[in-house]
């Protein structure tokens, strides 16, 4: 047995206005909870320092830099790294990153139970569009502040497991899951900020958002035989919804935590790395199975070429 | 507006001792009863003419020949083949091929309004074992009786859509979907034979086997905006449960018919292949938003090779 005392810690809205130490305080005392639950390792959503700010078009993108972190750790985070090192707890968020050459990136990183940043991921998948775009109900920017991560999906092994990271609309591409399986991921990290209502459909409200998230992030887990740790930021902010909806995914793909709110929230379970053992050793046994001969088109073509 | 209106044929068991054509007056009842609610096509299961005849082990792989057609149509088959023509139907249905050249797969194709076969595919997953195995509580012998499929996933323009197909154990791999997802696929449609128990864990038991069924089609028609018929043969077969279960799935992952029996059943639902165009245009808009640069390992590395 090898186990993970996770927390889930869901964030609720985050305002505009909000500053970030307001929003650092939040999640010390979500950390304070986990502790208290004994946790190993806490999990907070993508962007979770600040609001969803790719709702918000601005001429300018360097109006929105503001928005970003120029270090990690940095002033505003830096009691993040400290009680989780006092508490001897790994954790992983997600933030805006401006890098020292300019580039503009939708990280996550994953810091050991020392403090120690052993991970870090840039958002691959970025959804919505560049420019400002009339037909939608609401805007979505990511195209427009975000470059498409430089990293892939890497894992890591540390604290006893092999982890890995992805954020929001990575986790309903197949591809994002079977990388990390690849390399063998015991347990995936994921944040999002995902809208209550499709801004292209409004008939596509919460209910089918919060299935198709259940969906993506249960085949995720179940095909590569992994935990699944996926985090909203939830909630009504700047006047729009998120779907709140994080969970705890078991290596057979079943929900073993929901979140029941749209705020901040804690979800707690121990996981048991060797749970993923079974699976990777029989249906999902690649080695024996994948068919590398049949998979070219996937690294090969972009979009789709239909036939004659 | 592009209707397919599709009927899922599940069949109940095939004993060992049934003959073809005892098998095929079953096929052409339910071929009647898709007639009489006004199906275009109709898809039976994996193996529809014969028991799932890799559950027993012979020392001798030509002994099984006889579970195998050497042609199609032959004169079992033969009146599938005018019966669906001349009620202007086309159909889909698996069976165990034995080629001229002697190689043995696990075969599908795909026969359009006019009887003719537009499209075979032969089953790339092959699950299970190739030598008799002492830790099962059953034997599940395709990597003895088959070879891996040589065709790969291969799409087709007809009947005013775009079709794959894939078999069994396929529909557990983000793969195959994604395949034949790229080739703008439509519909895919899936034939199983799957133990309700897993010969390696017993308390893996029908409900969990469903709940796997449903993950993996539901998220291969979503990740894909295709619509899926995924048709089983069910029941106690020469004493062994296989689950039900048949699903039509639209292309938002969600079940529009699902099988109640473990008999001969049937499934009619009316598709609507444009309803594939919205997620196909959206969220899952291939040419905006994969990023193959990313995932070379899932066409490079067959097996887990795991972090330092």
């Amino acid at each position: 047995m090898r186990l993970i005392n996770v927390a889930a810690a869901q964030l609720g809205p985050i305002q505009k206005g909000d500053t970030r130490d307001a929003v650092v305080s939040r999640m010390l005392a979500l950390m304070d909870g986990a502790k208290s639950r004994g946790a190993d390792l806490i999990v907070y959503p993508e962007l979770a320092l600040t609001t969803f700010f790719p709702r918000w078009y601005v001429e300018e993108t360097a109006e929105a830099d503001r928005w970003f972190e120029k270090t990690m750790p940095n002033e505003a985070t830096a009691p993040l790294f400290e009680r989780a090192r006092s508490y001897g707890m790994g954790m992983s968020f997600g933030y805006a990153e401006l890098t020292e050459d300019g580039h503009h990136f939708n990280t996550s990183i994953l810091v050991d139970q020392s403090g120690t940043i052993v991970g870090k991921y840039r958002k691959t998948h970025l959804p919505g569009h560049a420019e400002y775009s009339k037909e939608r109900s609401f805007q979505h920017l990511e195209k427009r502040y975000f470059e498409p991560g430089d990293t892939g999906f890497k894992a890591w092994r540390t604290m006893g497991g092999i982890f890995g990271m992805c954020i929001c609309n990575d986790r309903r591409w197949p591809e994002t899951y079977r990388v990390l399986g690849l390399q063998g991921v015991e347990m995936v990290l994921i944040g999002y900020n995902t809208p209550a209502v499709n801004p292209l459909r409004d008939a596509e409200g919460p209910s089918e958002r919060l299935f198709h998230n259940r969906l993506s992030v249960q085949a995720g887990a179940y095909q590569n035989s992994a935990w699944v740790v996926s985090v909203a930021k939830a909630g009504i902010e700047d006047g729009h919804h998120l779907i709140g909806g994080s969970l705890i995914v078991n290596p057979a793909g079943e929900i073993v935590a929901e979140a029941k709110t749209e705020g901040d929230e804690l979800l707690v379970h121990g996981c048991d790395l060797d749970d993923t053992v079974f699976g990777k050793k029989t249906v999902f046994d690649f080695a024996r199975h994948r068919r590398i001969e049949h998979y070219g088109l996937i690294s090969e073509q972009t979009g789709v070429i239909a036939p004659e």
